[in-house]
């Protein structure tokens, strides 16, 4: 595929022409991905997640600022999902304006969800690889929002960092349990601001807890680093502890436990995904549209009418 | 099914019991939701959404008081995506602790995630129907965070509350565009607080651009809302608003489109479930995990993979 070659050769355009066609699926895609698959494994993934208002979008910047200044290649995948419907990108278009602009060692790629959160983070896990194939040498992968986007996300990342800011409210704090356990670095953004030694504190009170708690042998403790991304303060500290992650992983032999655990449920999507696309041509959109009638009118339940369904087909 | 009948009876235990059996999925929920189903579709399902620190609980909190002021039952599911991994439900507990406990006709149940998106979709929308089935006339279901809960809670919800505050940064700012177009009613919380009237008048300006680009000719103006939760300033005309929309869904017949797209789109979801399920035992555990080593060593990708898999299957 020449798109492909192009695209693994560094030329730019070709590879923001594939990124399109991966997004949008399709046999091509299959294609293209099946083309690029043995050039990845490469690149340090690297998933920044936080409830709103904590700055990641500036962090996440700052933090490519200064992959590159240590002679690193960075892409960026900005993830929005926050706009399902029309596709929205305002994060990645913000980030385009700035400066990291017009480098040939930075690429950015922002994502708008494709009306399930399936289809999102099939393309984005498949995006990240187009960028690893291409040879970017780490991938920052940022999500706006606090949800079940960010579990998906440190499914895909080796390394996770959540960020805080100090004084975002009582809300913020009962998501910090379930972001605490997917963090493998923790940032304690604009920490020029009143309370950031507390905020500190207490997520300190909170990884101690649940690192006790984790049965695994090979325990990080993930470390908790104050930064004003604004005027890079803490950055390179940051971007050591992304490096200690994966040193760490690599040598307990995790990164290969992930890898497969990732690939695994990967795997498994697709297949959901495509049984179902041949279960739908073999037994046709009239039939199915007749059985959601049915259940619509309470004549029979989701479950049983599924069965129907699937039992007839295995008759046929 | 003995727990189905005195749970439809109004007895509390066995509804309590009975949706934890429904949590936990398996053959019995099965049984137990086929015999609930006929008895659903009565229920005015209220999703109540927006980001961290708009005070959600709060006014759901207040919506509850003022539907049993006015005489009606209310059931609530408080759902928690934010804690995948250990199943907390911080929510639940505080709302239980709350001035709504012993009011026998109040239901709150309050849900953790169970590790995939696609679980904790579903265990809600059985909760729901459950609580529906019982005689709940209204529903409220609250998400925290920000993401793509919001739409699958948009899907289950007849109606569907934005809530947001003044004063919460640039990042909720973002979020708002994606909100405005899940949002039937609009909240601006926290109304004493400086800069309500300027979220207000900032939250018309979108949803005037949202509405006008809508083709449908059924349009519905979402009424911009300014409540204090905390002494219930505004809620009252919260729930006006709330019951001019059913309204709305009825006289329009959107109220029959939506049910039919929801039950579509579940009956899909169970289709997928279930045929990979049937793969998985027909193909075993070991020869999945052999492709997935395979994948995971990069000699053939994950499409490729899963096609193989298929094809062998339907070849046996």
């Amino acid at each position: 595929m020449e798109l492909v070659t192009a695209a693994l050769q560094g030329q730019r355009h070709a590879l923001a022409r594939l990124l399109s066609l991966i997004e949008n699926d399709g046999r091509e895609a299959r294609t293209a991905l099946s083309a690029l698959y043995p050039h990845t494994g490469h690149a340090h993934i690297v998933g920044v997640t936080g409830a709103p208002g904590t700055g990641k979008s500036t962090l996440v910047n700052a933090l490519a600022k200064e992959i590159r200044a240590q002679g690193k290649t960075v892409g960026i995948v900005a993830v929005d999902p926050s706009s399902p419907f029309t596709g929205g990108a305002l994060l990645g278009d913000r980030i385009r304006m700035s400066d990291l602009a017009g480098d040939p060692g930075i690429f950015i790629r922002s994502m708008a969800s494709r009306g399930s959160l399936g289809g999102l983070a099939r393309a984005t896990a498949d995006v990240i690889k187009a960028l690893d194939a291409a040879g970017f040498e780490i991938v920052l992968v940022e999500t706006v929002g606090a949800g079940q986007s960010e579990v998906e996300i440190a499914r895909t990342a080796h390394t996770t960092l959540v960020v805080e800011a100090p004084g975002l409210g009582d809300d913020v704090q009962a998501l910090k349990a379930g972001l605490m356990e997917i963090a493998d670095v923790l940032l304690v953004n604009k920490a020029d601001r009143p309370g950031a030694a507390k905020t500190a504190r207490a997520l300190e009170a909170v990884i101690h807890q649940h690192t006790a708690r984790r049965r695994d042998p090979h325990v990080w403790q993930p470390p908790i680093i104050q930064t004003i991304a604004l005027d890079g303060t803490g950055i390179p500290e940051v971007l050591n502890a992304i490096y200690q992650h994966r040193e760490h992983l690599l040598s307990t032999g995790m990164w290969e436990v992930q890898e497969r655990a990732r690939v695994e449920s990967e795997l498994l999507t697709v297949l959901r995904q495509e049984l179902l696309a041949r279960l739908q041509a073999q037994v046709g959109e009239e039939r199915i549209r007749a059985w959601v009638g049915r259940i619509a009118q309470r004549q029979v339940d989701v479950y049983t009418a599924a069965q129907a369904l699937l039992d007839k087909e295995s008759e046929g």
